[in-house]
């Protein structure tokens, strides 16, 4: 063992500064965002402020009159704006009551372990030394709870601010140029991204300060207290995640069905009744939810590698540094984020349409490098050179040197898993060209090679968490799998600020289409889709990867705190508990798709008889009703989140009362394994048939061309895959990620009640 | 412990004694079924043989030329048995190479274990005995290794063999209604069953009773050598149905892509070039294939159980009545098959279409309550009334009621999976109603509900067999399972015989259809044949479940062999396995339905070559050259199963020889309970949208036309969905059973090699 570089104060200044720094940046690429006025002022005019350009824009070149058009995005800004804000919060209103009725569920069930007792314990793992009661564990999980869903809440509701503020300005900077529109998209991102990552570890950090005036020297306590912030966290990423998907889908699914392909008009027509849903789910769904689902996982990984560290040397000797060892490779990871952020919108420049995937794909790269420098330092300057990590009952020696390591696998697990994923979610390759070229033949055989195309996919993900579990488990045990899971979303930021750059340009270009812009604007706006199509995937990807990671964390976490030595596959206890958690991903994405389906029904049958009874709608003169849609999306995703919700809530307590913890950690395993690999095949299989929509839509190439234009009947066909990869890709597929850590971060905060009372339905028999 | 009722002479005449009632019924049954004549001679023709009756055919009522029908009928089917006959020699012709290669492979991996020593050695587990060498145990593994093989072989081309034999024999009956259309397929499909089951229990009797003349009292060695005959039957199987599956679905989802859906004519119109193909590869998939498959889950399940029993006090004390208890089953099983089968033909009699889904379930039901009965007896007379059972290292008490339910618990596990199976896939119920009312908005929804469907329909079963296990390895262990996976099997004879009447019916369909018969026989067929995908779909879902008993039983049989005492989800090396082998079924899945979907764009190719360029095809005056799509299915099937195969069966022997048993332990688990998903989705999907578009076809409710007539929108709908579904419910889905399965076996066989050499890269770590 040997002293730390880093002295407890500066660790105490650095993450809330790294931290306040995330913020401030985040601010200052606003400020840079809001630059592109949306008032049709003259003075204020695009063409004319600081930020501005002299190049005149394509709209006055072609003679259309710029006051409307800005007048007119304003508008539909502020309409799916409006949409969104609504529909989130009459969402979390009813997330609100459940969270309300959660939170005394934990209070009573931890309160419960030991008869609502308010006398001081032994402590679990040091039983020399005396540890706050389980009353208060109780009390102050259900607050790390509520600060976790309160958080998770304002990540996804800032998200969709800034995305319904950036997307209107993103298809006015379109007009100037592919690499204007590109930086405001990708700004706002950045926006997300870094409010998302400071707050997060914002939050946590003070969280654990305030609990510590109250739990002193109990750190055992205290950080069993804080898992609750990741299970507040994830459980709003749950309904966010499930409820947004089905919104964005239905109204997706419903628009597509009737309008491009009975009506065939195109996309994001305004004459669509259904279009102003369908823009808002984009922000509802794929930014606030992803944005919730990402900071769970954020949240997550960090309390899963705090509680392993509090009953390891860290904890028991009360090292501060080394116990924020997580805290501040996350602190680091800002500053790196903030760095690679520069090099996409300040040292390089993207002048045409094939600079933006390489652009998005250098921004993984540089990432990933610097932050292979920044945890070497942190792991240097934090980490005493050898130390010990609990190992399901055992200490096992480990030194600073192979934590580096383990953080860096799941590093760079994460920028392999994001390769492949560009590798069979984009356009510029064969596999999405194959997919596309089997259009030709119609769209059983599209959904037959899409389907091959997903499964395919999982294969490298899988070696490269195998790999990432593998080492990271053979040197520091379930902190190693913790770290390693903070690793791969420690550059957090950067991914989500690429990730959500792809809806903001989605959204960009529906108000193009909607505002009656040029049709140059919508092709700019397609192209910037288009590698948005696959930076989501990669935002996917990097999420289920660590969703995986996070979750086998928290397991293992699970595991140590409900006493469980060992999980044998080979006992009946637990083999039908693996057997059934593998059925669980699929039960779950029954639900999402059916639910989709269903509301998208609705939705085809109010947009068909808008299109029948409205006069004048198909010509154009009359306006279609949007908030019909909007309601039906918005009541079709609240009624339809529940059911899979409760799936996912109360399956861990009904295993862990009923049945036990031996069967719930063979659930745990079980969902873990199975879903992974459902959730990649999804989201791949979805992005790839949206992709070779796109590539034949595009006709960049003599291939691509042979198949279209649009209307013809490959392109036809696509669009088929298109839509049955929407529910896929965007409602069950990334709901699927929550389903694994969820149930997994909800054993380990209940892991006491279930150890004490768990299993009744065995101790009957 | 306590004596047995029934004596060791008993046993040894019982158990071949039924064997051959079992063939002999089925040969009566073949007699039955030769009644009808295909010769077109007056005084033999169906109108006036003992079998017939005196009711005027149609054909007669129309006036259609009886002679020529007849004739037609005997070519095509000529043509068709050429074609399978043809396609299944050359098949076996490669894979025959293969099975020499992996046989030497066996007897070097195993006779490697001691370094080819031919001392005699101490037992493994009752260390004072002395047993046979090791190179003993290559010896006759590899022997039964070949056996298996040559029995699968045989019952999959049998098979195929009464299949062509009875399709156009359906098509002449179905002129006299369409009950005596269902005999006839039926008796067909008992002929199958009835042969299989005895032949394979006749085999592995006469196989036990030859090697026990070398072993003696070795019969840890015995019943090792013997689990060879297990993996014989199962590698046979991978390749019948990867291969089969392949052939038959490239014709099919070609000549549909080509026929219906581009040149509007009917299913099987002559016309199509690729008719022929798709008819045959009906008979070498869905029968031969699934022959072979169903024939190594016995081969399995029987291997399984008597390993276990060989080490357990039966095997200790010597007691063979006891020993036998599993091949006692599998003979009483046969009896009550025969009284079964009773009912379908003899009993009752169908008079109605409505007729045809009752009398197949009343199968179900009759088999399902007299086995119990048959198990009780059995259980009652053949084992002592406690004796104990090996259970990872101690011997466990088990009394013979115990047994008797867990015997019982695998077969009314399987009537619930079947009756699930029934409600989500035929179309008399909501969810296929559901899914063909989807077609309405287009092929999209079609696909969204048909997959949410499928992914529903998991649910049941996955609480079935986990219930199952949970019985059966509490009271018995892993003897427990295998049991349970034998009284699953127990009524094969039964469900081989429903579940081979759908693909008879199908060709009987096509003949119809191809000889130019009258419109009323083919809506017979096809009222027969949506019966079928119901009963297919019904009989894979008995062999995904038996599958999922016979690996976890092979899995137990091998981690004792192996020396394992417990597989550990919380260590490293397992988990990696896990996750690994949770993937295997995507990525085998991938490969299928991606040669499946290249097959079938050359398959369409050709078709439309033909088309274009053969003048007279599309107006029936000049004839297709059908010998050119039988070449393509046969050629890209041949191909195409190698890379498939080579991942089953390489990957046991490369994660054992270079990971290690733990590893591969984790890899037998990851792939069974993510496999089983996989499987049951897959094949109940592809059976919904097959019944939806017959639904809509059919149109027999008001519901039902509201989505017709055949051509409509929703009809072009739900055939997309129906093409999609088949390489996913004939290709991929039912060959995952093979894949959980084989590599269970196989890792068994090669355990002690395993055991003795591997871990190769983590001894180097």
């Amino acid at each position: 063992m040997g002293s730390v570089l880093l002295s407890d104060l500066a660790t105490e200044i650095i993450i809330p500064v790294c931290a306040v720094i995330g913020i401030i940046f985040s601010l200052i690429q606003w400020a840079l965002v809001s630059k592109v006025k949306l008032t049709p002022d003259r003075n204020g005019s695009p063409a004319h402020n600081k930020n501005g350009f002299n190049d005149s824009l394509i709209e006055e070149e072609e003679g259309v009159n710029e006051h409307n058009v800005v007048a007119k995005c304003a508008e539909i800004q502020n309409a799916i704006s409006e949409g969104s804000t609504s529909f989130l919060v009459t969402m979390y209103q009813y997330v609100g009551i459940f969270m309300v009725v959660f939170a005394i569920l934990i209070f009573v069930f931890l309160g419960s372990v030991e008869g609502f007792s308010t006398k001081s314990k032994h402590c679990t793992y040091d039983v020399h030394r005396m540890c706050k009661p389980a009353i208060a564990t109780a009390l102050f999980s259900t607050i790390s709870f509520l600060l976790g869903a309160i958080t998770s809440v304002l990540s996804g509701f800032l998200g969709m601010k800034i995305a319904t503020y950036a997307n209107a300005r993103t298809t006015l900077e379109a007009r100037k140029g592919v690499g204007k529109a590109f930086i405001t998209a990708f700004r706002s991102g950045a926006v997300m991204g870094f409010l998302l990552a400071a707050n997060g570890l914002l939050v946590l950090y003070i969280t654990i300060n305030l609990f510590k005036l109250y739990y002193g020297d109990d750190w055992e306590g205290l950080f069993e207290a804080i898992t609750g912030y990741g299970l507040g966290g994830s459980s709003m990423a749950l309904f966010g995640r499930v409820g947004g998907g089905i919104y964005t889908k239905a109204a997706d699914v419903g628009a597509d069905l009737v309008g491009k392909v009975e009506r065939n008009i195109p996309e994001d027509d305004p004459r669509n009744p259904a279009v102003i849903a369908d823009n808002v789910g984009d922000n509802v769904g794929d930014i606030a939810g992803m944005g919730s689902d990402l900071f769970g996982s954020y949240a997550e990984s960090s309390c899963a590698a705090l509680v392993v560290a509090s009953i390891s040397s860290f904890g028991i000797n009360h090292e501060f540094t080394a116990m924020c060892y997580p805290l501040l490779v996350s602190s680091v990871g800002i500053l790196v984020c903030l760095i690679t952020t520069l090099f996409a919108t300040d040292f390089f420049e993207i002048k045409a349409v094939k600079d933006i995937e390489p652009a998005l794909k250098n921004q993984l790269i540089i990432s990933t490098v610097l932050m292979t420098v920044g945890v070497a330092i942190v792991s240097w300057i934090a980490l005493p050179s050898s130390f010990t990590i609990f190992n399901f009952g055992v200490q096992k020696v480990v030194h600073n040197w192979q934590l580096f390591l383990c953080v860096c696998v799941g590093l760079w697990a994460g920028l392999i898993i994001g390769f492949v994923t560009e590798y069979y979610t984009s356009n510029a390759y064969k596999p999405v060209q194959d997919v596309a070229d089997s259009c030709r033949t119609g769209a059983a055989t599209n959904v037959i090679f899409g389907l091959a195309l997903g499964y395919k996919s999982v294969i490298i993900p899988i070696f490269a968490i195998a790999i990432g579990i593998f080492v990271s488990f053979s040197f520091a045990a379930m902190y190693g799998i913790a770290v390693a899971a903070l690793g791969m979303l420690s550059t957090i930021a950067t991914g989500l600020a690429i990730d959500a750059y792809g809806p903001i340009s989605d959204n960009a270009g529906g108000i193009a289409e909607m505002a009656g812009m040029s049709h140059r604007i919508r092709e700019r706006t397609d192209a910037l889709d288009a590698a948005g199509n696959t930076t989501a995937a990669i935002g996917k990807g990097f999420a289920i990867g660590s969703a995986a990671l996070v979750s086998l964390a928290l397991f293992g976490a699970f595991v140590s705190r409900a006493g469980i030595e060992v999980v044998d596959v080979l006992t009946p206890k637990v083999f039908i508990g693996l057997i059934v958690g593998a059925m669980l991903p699929y039960w779950f994405s029954a639900m999402t798709m059916k639910s989709v389906g269903s509301a998208a029904l609705k939705m085809v049958e109010e947009v068909r008889r808008q299109f029948n009874t409205i006069p004048g709608l198909m010509e154009g003169t009359a306006k279609p009703d949007y908030a019909t849609c909007v309601k039906i999306s918005t009541d079709a995703s609240i009624k339809e989140m529940i059911p899979p919700g409760a799936l996912v809530m109360l399956t861990p307590l009904i295993v862990g009362t009923f049945f036990g913890v031996e069967t719930l950690s063979g659930v745990l395993a079980g969902s873990l394994v199975s879903g992974v690999q459902v959730a990649i095949s999804a989201s791949n299989t979805g992005g790839a048939w949206d992709n070779a929509k796109k590539y034949i839509e595009a006709g960049a190439s003599e291939h691509a061309r042979t198949l279209g234009p649009k209307g013809s009947d490959p392109h036809k066909a696509a669009v088929i895959g298109d839509t049955i990869g929407d529910p896929l890709k965007d409602t069950s597929g990334p709901s699927l990620n929550i389903l694994i850590k969820l149930m997994a971060v909800e054993s380990l905060v209940f892991a006491p009640f279930f150890a004490a009372h768990g299993g009744l339905l065995f101790k009957l028999l």
